[in-house]
């Protein structure tokens, strides 16, 4: 990111728009119209080489004939006159372009939009868009769209790749009441991507909170490095995730979809909050920008009714944060400001006899006690009581406090007093919603956002340049051989390089050369037919367990050799691999995927079943933190099994995080080289004894 | 229920207040004063020994002095008098009592709801209550309550076990322009239950959908019941589904909630849609209050918008009608309605560029497709359209379509005008909603409605007479002999009369019956020793297995007895069981666990890690019908395994469900007798080959 170029692009002192238009209706048109209306008090020049006055301004027919310098250029122009006008704002020294126009690559013309970027880079110049509806920045009165208006006030701000949506949501914001500073449409992403924004916002003293509408992305590791270093909360809405719903993004924008589970892993790991829905992300969104993260497990709830009491409890488990019962001297203080019928537990129930006095008192001193770590209010209108005092009365509660760094949240249910008296609430800085689940799930997500900082920071990566280089010896070789995939052998040397306990493996040419590796090894012993014409090494009857003698190693070296030959005669045979049998233990499995938007993540789950009928696997990002290995493991739906179930004692899985993560910097460090590969089975032993990589497979990227 | 007696109560000609007053504030003058504001054209008897006039009304000191007959009375003398006011009611022929007092069995005095009960009972009156809000009816504009009005008519009416959440729904139903007939606040549900209600409202006119918020309930079988014999659809939220949310409730509302799995189950044996959340109900009851069922699994979505379709469609996979692409026919016909650059596939994607016509003409031809079994249409607003007209665009296309049968939702996202155009939809009879996945949420809520329809019709049943005379006949002599459980030989005894294949097992006194008994059965066999005083069998070194011949069975049978006299020196030993070996099969497990709320109910898991470690078990009440046998093999997560993995051949799934019914007849049938059991393990074998309960567990109620 070019911070000062980003601030010319998106917060211009004067704009030109290439492609104004005087007639109504047009694109052209409304984006002068929209700067105008906007209320914009820098200067705007609209270029158009036929008239002479849009809309009161004089026009210019060429950006190079305006006499003053030009932050921004709105273009509007057909997509075939581009590279000519990209080129005109350069000789300019035009900062920023935002490209509105469309048919680029998301009808099949990325050739138009590497022509474009490459003049634009020539210049210096950076590019929004194309294919996009603008951008809006309240706190500059700079609506540079066609979208209708700039947004309700607020202080979070919404990057979209969806224009249609910017525009649609534009308008919501008023009647959602949700606040934005800034709507920016980011269409097909040719040069400014997620990531630029990101930091950019960081740096906007006008935004709290980031706001993401994503179908897809090129860049998912640039995504996750920005993120990681936002300051700020971002909360992102990946649309695409099912299956023919990833279909129909990458139909509509062109860009590669990924697999959700690997969207979802990369947040956590980014530190983004994930949003299920559009709801989801504005109700988010508009606490993530009203309130501090909640920093401890302790929510307590307030209530005026049983019913939403329970309603509210219900998603507190849901979403995460379980409620616990008030310690003793905080329910014996609530007790006071309540009927005998009332309850003090948590969720606390006023009950229907609550005024202001209660909601005041009770909201004040549950708030300040340290025992809370977050607060939600819950209130049902009643005909006893006003919604807008009862808001006034939180209110003043929550200042009286005096505390900036606790989170609350509200839920009124009821009709229109309480509607206006959450609107009130919301323009005080606290978020009030009209279900008592929502107020919770908002609480959650501040409490995400607090675990998800902790767990950000946790990663700390230095490529072993010694392992490294062993690997890549291993790997030259079978390139040098021109083979695209590794042997057994190789791949345990690779794996081991990387300090992972493999089974001992050696190469044994002949039979005597078999029984003086397996004496050394030592029994039992398995041996398996090395060739890179036979990958399927148990059908070709290339494999014999158990073997506990050298009589074993010499009967079953012969047999090998001999169905070996039988299976295909013609076949590459290296020898008979003599090989360690490890002890039984927990069967696991490392694989890696390269995902188009993300590139190496590691996959982790139980073997057997588990993998094969359950699909209990779990992803992640390479390379992978100590405490990111733990959390997959801990994730998994099988991972009782690992702490110890009918009576055996719990598995290492100490060591296995720490396997985790070797084979985790082994897929990042070689990802050029390495297309798949997997450990499988890996055998965990009991607490304290580590576990063995019984068998590996590297298969090569092609070069 | 008794139709005319709750016509009386909650839609009466005539009415009478017990407790009203003159003095503002107190609810028994606000009940008043709301029949009186909310229209009601029946006569109104204010009852009170102090005043003679209330809000104009003449007053009565005691109802047997109404000179007229009283259909209902509404009752708020506190709960100590209660009993001498139920009284005077069933002496002046009253019908139906509407008990708003609290101070009943929420506080633990029972006692007086039951006096309450047995009086009214004698009269054979019936009582809404205790601990109400009251009952509201818009289509007799009734308010006999203190919620503060009739709620924003509707066909839909609402039954909820929360009074303060009645009160603030009641007046949400105008902002979110739901609307309702009838809110019945149920309260402790002393005499009327929600079965009662839902059998009520099958014959009401005026209401389409049952929406009910529940806490707990006593009688789930009458609900159940109930609800199946329903013709109309009943959208239930329950509350108090997490672990501190159900004691909550319980202490809310006094009830015992359940579990929450046995609920789920039951909503669906009932036929009963479940809401998630307080908007899911509200959605939910508009939808099926509004639309036909979604008869079959073809949903077709428009949009103006990639972004909004490419959520629908992500929403359609979650909410289980996941897209498939419209036929070749439909795909042609659509795209004269596009630009190049939309798509006719599914979503459709008219583009930001479609006005009022194509709307129409895609709506009226995708809803008049045979090949559309649900349509739901997206719009996100945009400058060059106008939602109004938007909105009758797609009116007219559905009016003209001519088709009743065959459901539509929508979504609009936008500001203040799509609102409006929304709200003009829900009043013209077409559910609208601000965010796609809701409008899709909706339509899988019609196509659950038709789906569970088929279901909940699929149960047959009837007791098998000489099957359950067989089994108490086992269980007589084990309580003749002060036992209160079964040996496995007295237990599969059981199991087998239901007809469950079991393996052979039969009692030997002594070592040569043993043997003639060994050489019957078959070898190999197992020897258990039986005894009441030896439950844990194995470790009193009382199993032998894989017996192989006669000399192993003298053998075995020694040490047994001798290890069994080791163990326990007084034990009563019944002798030594000859069991059949059933050969290795997938293990399954049979339990059964009585609810609370619906007694008797099936457990059905693989066994193993499954059930020990992943919890992955189904529930149903009983007796459940083979197809709800089957439904449950196939909803656990386990499932794949007994489809056949590994090479492994499929196994015998119509016998396991055959096994299922059985068990679920059994302790259906044997619910006065069993308090629980299980077979533990059931060996499942290849398809066409059966299966063998290996194990079986009864342990028979306290008597």
């Amino acid at each position: 990111m070019d911070k000062q170029v980003l601030d010319k692009m998106l917060r211009p002192k004067s704009v030109a728009i290439i492609g104004a238009s005087a007639t109504p209706g047009k694109i052209g048109y409304t984006v002068v119209d929209n700067i105008i209306k906007g209320g914009y008090t820098g200067k705007i020049y609209p270029i158009n080489p036929t008239c002479t006055e849009i809309l009161g301004l004089k026009t210019y027919p060429e950006i190079e004939q305006v006499p003053d310098e030009i932050d921004s250029a709105i273009i509007t122009v057909p997509a075939k006159v581009m590279a000519e006008v990209v080129e005109e704002c350069g000789r300019k020294g035009v900062k920023g372009l935002i490209v509105i126009t469309s048919g680029f690559s998301e009808v099949g013309r990325k050739d138009l939009e590497d022509q474009m970027l490459e003049i634009a880079a020539r210049y210096g110049m950076r590019i929004l868009g194309p294919n996009i509806v603008g951008s809006l920045s309240n706190s500059d009165k700079f609506n540079g769209s066609f979208a209708p208006g700039l947004p309700f006030p607020g202080k979070a701000s919404l990057v979209t790749q969806s224009g249609a949506l910017l525009i649609a949501l534009d308008m919501a914001t008023y009647t959602r009441r949700v606040g934005f500073d800034k709507l920016i449409s980011i269409g097909n992403m040719a040069d400014v991507d997620f990531a630029d924004l990101i930091e950019w916002f960081d740096e906007d003293e006008n935004t709290t909170c980031v706001s993401l509408y994503i179908e897809g992305m090129k860049n998912g590791r640039k995504f996750i490095d920005a993120a990681r270093k936002s300051s700020k909360p971002i909360v992102a809405l990946k649309s695409g995730v099912s299956a023919h719903g990833a279909a129909a993004a990458a139909s509509h924008t062109g860009s590669l979809a990924g697999a959700a589970k690997i969207y979802t892993s990369a947040f956590k790991q980014a530190g983004v909050i994930q949003a299920t829905d559009l709801n989801d992300l504005f109700n988010r969104t508009l606490t993530l920008s009203q309130q501090p993260p909640m920093k401890g497990d302790n929510l307590l709830i307030l209530s005026n009714g049983g019913g939403v009491g329970v309603l509210a409890t219900d998603a507190a488990e849901k979403y995460g944060i379980p409620l616990k019962f008030a310690p003793a001297d905080v329910q014996e203080e609530l007790k006071k400001h309540m009927p005998d019928f009332g309850s003090a537990k948590n969720p606390v129930d006023l009950t229907g006899m609550a005024g202001n006095d209660w909601y005041y008192q009770t909201t004040k001193f549950s708030f300040s006690h340290k025992w809370t770590d977050g607060l939600v209010v819950l209130y049902c209108e009643t005909a006893m009581t006003n919604p807008q005092e009862i808001a006034e009365s939180i209110k003043k509660a929550v200042d009286e406090s005096g505390l900036k760094d606790k989170p609350i949240t509200v839920s009124f249910v009821g009709g229109e007093k309480s509607d206006k008296a959450m609107g009130w609430l919301v323009e005080n800085g606290i978020p009030a919603f009209g279900a008592p689940d929502i107020a919770v799930n908002a609480m959650a997500s501040l409490r995400d956002y607090a675990r998800l900082q902790e767990y950000k920071n946790s990663d700390h990566f230095e490529t072993d340049e010694k392992a490294k280089q062993m690997a890549l010896d291993v790997i030259a070789k079978a390139r040098a051989d021109n083979r695209d995939s590794l042997t057994e052998i190789e791949a345990k040397e690779v794996f081991k390089a990387y300090g992972m306990p493999v089974t001992s493996i050696s190469l044994s040419k002949t039979e005597d050369e078999a029984v003086a590796l397996g004496k050394k090894i030592g029994f039992p012993l398995v041996l398996k037919i090395v060739s890179p014409d036979i990958l399927h090494k148990s059908d070709a009857g290339g494999v014999k367990v158990n073997i506990k003698d050298e009589a074993g190693i010499r009967e079953a070296f012969q047999t090998i050799l001999k169905n070996a030959k039988a299976y295909k005669a013609d076949a590459d045979i290296h020898g008979v691999a003599i090989q360690e049998m490890a002890p039984w233990g927990t069967e696991v499995i490392l694989g890696s995927v390269n995902d188009p938007a993300f590139g190496p993540t590691v996959m982790f789950g139980l073997g057997g079943i588990f993998v094969e009928v359950l699909k209990d696997v779990t992803f992640r990002v390479t390379p992978v933190s100590h405490a990111q290995a733990e959390e997959m493991i801990g994730e998994i739906k099988g991972a009782p099994i690992l702490a110890g179930v009918r009576g055996e004692k719990p598995r290492d899985k100490k060591e296995l995080a720490k396997a985790i993560y070797q084979y985790s910097c082994m897929i990042y460090d070689l990802q050029d080289e390495i297309k798949e590969s997997d450990a499988n089975p890996v055998l965990v032993y009991e607490e304290g004894t580590g576990l063995k990589v019984a068998d590996a497979r590297i298969i090569l990227k092609a070069k």
